[in-house]
């Protein structure tokens, strides 16, 4: 066993220096976004670590060999952050790690600069006091996650040799909750787009004009009630095609997780849940597929009929649907719709990301099931699944040939994107432990990775 | 006949200085409405023009005494204007009159500072070419008419006596068509109420919560849609209630004003009208009431469940509608709705005005079409209605139990509240002419106005 023995105060005030350095990849200057990929590098100088640019934000790069014939995994991580959101909703300046009991808190704490932390203490411990790892680690740190990575897919086809690996181990992606060690073996696939509606060539007086000509916002509001069933279900004709049934074993397995449909909606400050019906919370948020209004904008508060309205949706989507064919379907049911004495736009996103999903049977679900099971003893380890969307897995996928193992150490009630943000303090040393259990039985273990 | 012996370049350059005046109610300062408030004074020096205070912007008031016995009109406008908008969107400055071709373009030009000109100078030259006019006239210019005159009600019920008339004639409401002269015998009335939905406490992660919980936007646009039947009438139980059916007279009458559907959708760049079927356009614009979506707002562009949606929603009425019971059946409306999973609120604005109507018989109905007449010789005189709301009308008939007769030389299509507001040139000539006239005619010709 490595031995971690700093105290937790050494811990978060390292911690601390990264998460001062404001590196919000919407907004920062590339002056900050830099500073903190060098923050990285200097803390992996014994693996060789570096800047590699992109036609954006740098790459952090490093490695550090195993034994010989040993298997290659490459690690995953963002040094990016999310904007802030509303200061004054903070109750603590966000770039100052502020320990409040069993938290700290601050922007990236849990998303992704906590769990990143977490894996260079282990693989640091393991060069200093073991040599090497049990395993040949590569690191690819990218600052460009939390706008949705567009230079990562160039940078690594034109990178691809020299981070081969056998298989990704992801920092990013959240445990779904606290209680309970969790494996990921699925997170969905996303599509978005823009209904636009338009009328007149300006907003006209709802007196002068009223009555007489046809209501963008009412339009609008017909074409999006219309993308759901009265129950709940999606509307759109073919929305569902290529989704293999539940199977009864799934569903067991989904029913034996302790849920509480009560405290999560008291949670949220709900009365009730709602979803596409014949399936249970966990089903619906776990294996079923959504499609969300995001935004609706149109006019303002006088007596105008509104000459545009607008609205933003996204679907998350499952294994078996084809994103194309998603975004196809939306546009024809919305054309389909009776719209008189108006314009109807569906201008679909570019980003169409399908679902990814490793198999519970792949070697690094185990390692990782045993690794968990390790560090929490007693406690079952929960088959997840993601209902977020991480492209950059889909990506390594189809350019290294190589699946993903979502191993993070934050969970998502930790206010990611929100204000507030923070991480458990006790993860960063069960974090820790977990890594080194996981580096030890991929590379030699009973769940020994098969290199390529 | 009253000698309008001045250049048209005199009147503008007058008016020009009315208008340079900013004098926006909405956000001006309280010495720029005071400003605009002391110009009409000194133009009324001759028949006692004064401020008097209100509890917001200054009314200004005077008289002119006619012969004894004549009968006594209270002429009514406001000095106050509209926010310019965009001020990129101005060819010219919005507070520089500018002549243009046939047109003078400037914020209030039309609305409401040149028609207040207007009978300024048909006032003026009564009393300086005939040393009275032909009945006994009052004025009230209030100065904030553009913000829903909040001060109107309590000080016209202090003052009432002193207002005291046998009908109000207002330089306010605008002529529907340049074409052709019109008189209006109506408008519409108005309710306004906000539909808020909530969900939870935060906007959540559409990947992380979606398919749990009902989406607020969703449920707001189903609430939304439901307000019209596909066809596009008004689906909400009781709306019509009240609303006398429409005489085949009437129908008679409007279908023989020139009306060109397809002009009008040209001129307003659409491809098709719309609206509640069985109706002509001009019966829809002028007989039917109507609800309209001013304004939708819900999340933003991306993938969150937004955890507020709100619509901002109005209804312009007809007469026989009560604004109580409209607001009343909107409200069962959307409480008799399913929408599982939010919290719907409706919230009605303070607002509520019936329509108005003055019977097409009335002497000063009569005798503004004689007078409309005699300015425009051979061209038939149209019985219009307004679309849109003049509360003042409502208020003056319940204080001082007087009818209203709308007597503008502004029109709808001069960009009313719009940047670029303009008025066409020769409308001011054509304006004193017909006061001329009118007032010959209610004072002591063929349609001589019965005092009370």
């Amino acid at each position: 066993m490595l031995s971690f023995s700093q105290g937790d105060g050494e811990y978060i005030g390292e911690l601390a220096e990264f998460v001062a350095i404001p590196s919000i990849s919407r907004d920062a200057s590339p002056e900050t976004m830099r500073q903190a990929a060098e923050w990285l590098v200097a803390r992996l100088g014994y693996a060789h670590g570096r800047l590699i640019e992109t036609a954006g934000n740098p790459v952090v790069a490093a490695e550090l060999a195993g034994p010989p014939d040993a298997p290659t995994i490459l690690v995953y991580g963002h040094y990016d952050v999310q904007p802030t959101g509303d200061l004054l909703e903070w109750v603590t300046p966000p770039f100052q790690l502020t320990r409040d009991g069993e938290f700290v808190r601050g922007r990236g704490a849990s998303d992704d600069k906590g769990p990143v932390y977490i894996v260079l203490q282990v693989a640091q411990a393991f060069a200093s006091q073991e040599g090497a790892p049990p395993l040949n680690v590569k690191f690819l740190f990218e600052g460009e996650e939390e706008v949705g990575s567009p230079n990562l897919p160039a940078f690594l086809r034109e990178h691809a040799e020299s981070f081969a690996a056998d298989l990704v181990v992801s920092a990013d992606g959240a445990m779904w909750r606290p209680g309970e060690p969790s494996v990921s073996i699925a997170s969905k696939g996303l599509v978005s787009l823009d209904i636009e509606v338009t009328g007149a060539g300006d907003d006209l007086h709802s007196g002068r004009y009223g009555g007489t000509v046809a209501n963008p916002a009412h339009a609008l509001a017909q074409l999006l009630a219309s993308l759901h069933t009265e129950a709940g279900a999606v509307a759109v004709a073919g929305f569902y095609d290529g989704i293999p049934d539940l199977t009864p074993g799934r569903r067991e397995e989904i029913a034996g997780v302790p849920f509480d449909d009560r405290a999560y909606s008291d949670q949220l400050g709900l009365e009730e849940l709602h979803g596409e019906p014949g399936f249970s919370t966990l089903e619906r948020l776990w294996e079923r597929p959504t499609l969300e209004i995001n935004g609706i904008l149109a006019g303002g508060k006088y007596t105008v009929i509104p000459h545009r309205a607008s609205g933003h949706v996204s679907c998350r989507l499952v294994p078996g649907q084809d994103p194309d064919a998603v975004l196809q379907a939306i546009a024809a049911h919305v054309a389909a719709q009776r719209t008189p004495g108006v314009r109807v736009l569906v201008r679909p996103d570019q980003a169409r990301v399908p679902a990814y999903t490793i198999s519970p049977d792949h070697p690094a679900v185990q390692a990782a099931t045993a690794a968990l099971e390790s560090v929490y003893p007693g406690q079952a380890v929960i088959l997840a699944k993601i209902g977020g969307t991480l492209p950059a897995t889909v990506l390594f996928e189809e350019v290294l040939h190589a699946k993903t193992l979502f191993f993070s150490f934050s969970t998502s009630d930790e206010r990611l994107h929100a204000p507030n943000e923070f991480l458990r303090i006790r993860r960063l040393r069960e974090g820790m432990r977990a890594w080194e259990a996981l580096w030890r039985l991929l590379g030699n273990g009973p769940h020994r990775l098969a290199p390529r």
